[in-house]
């Protein structure tokens, strides 16, 4: 296409982010926040108005031979949304795109749809637009969320203070989990269609990788608490991934402890099963969409004896870098891996 | 996928897309305006935030063989923009997701964000966010474009009245007929590789189709002439799709005439080369982006005069229906042609 080629995979996907932000110059009065955090940000008066967009691609982030239409509906609306409350929001709205081809028929439509009204009703969110069209090869789902948050309660990536203390809500490394049992009995059923899938005991890790849920309930619990996060950021991508943005927007470094990560017992011992290590699936599995944030000291109290709320470090200066202390007492390096959609 | 297989080439897009909209119910109370007009419309205290979005797929709404990724990225963002303008809005933000494969180089991402970011300045909006990701096949281009307006400045698509004035900007029908030309010349390149495109005699034509802009100039103007128009919607699909949109949500019939649709003589001369009737290219071409809008007949001498804006009919009875009188006089019946992507 031009003269020089560089190739996409020779920067990756962060590098391609960062690349396109540099060339982005803002300059209306009424954005506050870019790229760069979970949601973009808008000055609309006496509140902020949050934008959050993703896009959903066949073959890439979902595989129709496992994942029902229904699910993958409501799971479309479910990520964006944990979009808004990593910025302690409430979602408002949503726009749904989608592009398809005439291999899908209109009850799988419906069946898509199904999901994405029944999340908007769960997360209470009108979808107020979007797009229909068709598409050469498979389904594209592109959603964008719109929420709302006051002016005094909004939570940045970089608001995080030294001491401060890191939390993470629900559980990690399940859905990664899940995803590998989905896969194994795909394969299973590629080699023998006789063959009825056995999933009973693998339920609870299928259902967080197939039914997605962001923690609008953390969110609100928070409020009641009177906790107001410092920072927050929800884990899509794994939590070593998050911890290192949160650190860098942050200026700080950080800690955390194996032994403090909530793993579910079902990720355990498929990961044993499995020969996967959990901790591993834990940092870089991905697509929790559990809610990482950070409190003061002064709120320990508050949480400390909640049942879904796990303290799992500390910050710390910037020099100390960022930090897990292993069960074995070592510390090691957090690194991300993220995604690599580029790579393949 | 179901035991009852419908196919949505029996349903159609727009079909498709009422079937989406009845299983939508809207709550919130922030909501003013779902699916139904240009963009929704959400209440953000003393003023009404849009949101606009569009999907653009590789090998349905655009042909890269002859589309440069620079024209296509100002397009991605213009299309959105002229949804805002329908709505006499300003647009502020935009949210820029695209999935792509590794058939793509940096340098051709780097055209694309150019484009995109020469429609940011052009427009004065905030590129604020976005997704990047990988396709399995062509170049997606999601856009979510976001917007402001006065509550009392809003123009609706059924806000016109008995005996209103019915106005486009621009001409009509150029960029559908640019469209013709370049695929002719792609098939004279691809049949023989050594000719040379000859595109200098349609110029005009080629730029309506590669480069469009959308209204915004319309909108301020308007505004200077101290004119709020009854209603009002952007012209994507073709002025006789559009037409019916705008009689069906005013509850009212409307007539135009065949002598007074703005067509410029190049549209027209190449129309005569190619026998392709420049009167249906106006009415289901599609791609001007130009608006349709009508005022009260007290505005009318406010742009009786004015160069960029014709005046093409009038709103009457509903009984009366949508009709179009020809040049020969006779009175025939308006008809929708609009995209038929899903029949692909």
């Amino acid at each position: 296409m031009a003269e020089n080629r560089t190739e996409l995979v020779d920067l990756g996907e962060f590098g391609l982010i960062e690349r396109i932000e540099k060339g982005v110059k803002t300059n209306g009065e009424s954005t506050v926040k870019g790229i760069g955090d979970d949601a973009a940000v808008i000055d609309s008066g006496d509140h902020y108005t949050l934008i959050s967009t993703d896009m959903l691609m066949e073959g890439i982030h979902f595989d129709l031979s496992y994942v029902p239409l229904t699910h993958l509906g409501y799971k479309a609306v479910a990520v964006n949304v944990s979009d808004i409350a990593a910025m302690n929001g409430v979602p408002t709205q949503i726009t749904v795109s989608i592009g398809l081809s005439n291999r899908f028929s209109l009850e799988a439509i419906d069946a898509l749809y199904a999901g994405i009204n029944a999340a908007c009703e769960a997360y209470k969110v009108d979808l107020v637009g979007g797009d229909t069209t068709s598409s050469t090869s498979g389904l594209v789902i592109s959603i964008t969320a719109i929420g709302t948050v006051s002016k005094d309660k909004i939570t940045y990536r970089s608001g995080a203070k030294l001491n401060d203390i890191l939390c993470v809500s629900g559980d990690l490394g399940a859905a990664y989990m899940g995803l590998q049992v989905l896969e194994r009995e795909k394969q299973v059923f590629l080699t023998n269609p006789e063959m009825q899938p056995q999933l009973e005991k693998y339920d609870y890790i299928v259902q967080r990788q197939l039914k997605a849920e962001a923690r609008m309930d953390i969110v609100h619990e928070l409020k009641e608490l009177g906790i107001l996060p410092t920072s927050m950021i929800d884990i899509s991508d794994g939590l070593g991934s998050e911890l290192l943005h949160l650190s860098k927007a942050s200026g700080l470094g950080l800690q955390i402890f194996e032994d403090k990560l909530p793993i579910d017992k079902q990720t355990y011992d498929t990961g044993f099963e499995l020969t996967l290590d959990s901790t591993t699936a834990a940092l870089n599995g991905g697509e929790d969409y559990e809610l990482l944030f950070t409190i003061s000291q002064t709120d320990f109290e508050k949480v400390k004896n909640h049942q879904d709320i796990h303290l799992i470090g500390f910050m710390h200066e910037k020099e100390k870098g960022c930090k897990m202390a292993t069960k074995g007492d070592n510390l090691v390096d957090i690194t991300a891996q993220g995604w690599s959609h580029l790579k393949a």
